[in-house]
């Protein structure tokens, strides 16, 4: 088997720089399971009690809430290299507020809330190495409260170039202009202005 | 010296929730710092590298932002008996996007960077406490972002009254609306209604 296929790679690069012993990533890995999704596949339905952390090789997952009104709304986009769940339902085992959907065919890795607080409970590494997740998702939505309240259309849209600009082209506009909280027409005006 | 007047005791009930040993919360409170502050003082300026975490015993902080028209926004309130600080700009030691202001008059401990740091060297139950403080703030942020991104001004108003009923009669009103990023006038046609 080539380096390249294995499922684990990234997830051990991000191990590893924050670990010395080989032997705990070996066992980290031991306890994430690996899985493909299709495209729009379902992770998990508003009002289940979220079960899994996942970390995404390839693809996108997106965490979105529906409104009173069935309009969907999207927190989170989580890319290749990241951490993504329902967070507090994952972390509380309370029913879901928001919903998890593959958006593009994904390759993934995943740990069961059981398994994730064995590690959590028995290795002091794996509690560093959750904090650290923990402080750049924390950062990251601080980062989008500012944005919301602060930021006027053309301020989120550059703020979005700057960050992630592989977005505007990667996913649909309809999403985009979710994730700002802008509406599609301000999103084409600012797009063509570029 | 009464039990009551010792500015450790809410810090050391916190503490005393995830800690068996006596003696670390001993350490953990020569690390934190005592200081009174007067009502509008600024703990921070936009600009600055944040130096401290704060942990509130009474009053209230708050950490706002100012858009490029000069209008104040307030992204989080720290009341007593909760942790805050510029959290990015502490932790990355950059210079902060927000302020930080003591709303009122203030009863606070903090504790710089590095001492922070040393305790999360020294002390695997600092690093587990610290991840606990974590968690709850990232839960909160969530559930901000959740608010702004689905709800109205009236349920943004209503999920207040159930979290923080106090808020709405401890602050003046343009700061409550300005947290809930609705108009003033929103805000007393809410408040009369109920």
């Amino acid at each position: 088997m080539q380096l390249s296929n294995d499922p684990y790679r990234l997830f051990k690069q991000f191990l590893s720089l924050h670990l010395e012993a080989d032997d705990q990533i070996t066992e980290f890995c031991k306890k994430f399971k690996h899985k493909k999704t299709k495209k729009n596949e379902l992770l998990l339905s508003v009002d289940e009690v979220c079960s899994y952390l996942y970390f995404v090789n390839s693809g996108c997952l997106r965490i979105y809430l529906l409104d009173n009104n069935g309009n969907e709304s999207t927190r989170f986009l989580v890319t290749e290299n990241k951490f993504g769940t329902s967070f507090p339902s994952f972390k509380l085992q309370e029913p879901s507020l928001a919903s998890i959907q593959s958006l593009e065919p994904a390759d993934l890795l995943y740990i069961s809330y059981k398994d994730f607080n064995v590690l959590l409970h028995e290795y002091p590494a794996w509690e560093r190495i959750y904090r650290i997740i923990l402080e750049k998702e924390y950062i990251e939505s601080i980062k989008r409260i500012e944005s919301l309240i602060t930021m006027d259309a053309k301020q989120r849209y550059q703020a979005l170039m700057e960050t992630s600009p592989s977005f505007i082209q990667r996913f649909p506009s309809r999403m985009i202009a979710d994730y700002l909280g802008i509406s599609q027409e301000t999103l084409s005006r600012l797009k063509s202005k570029r």
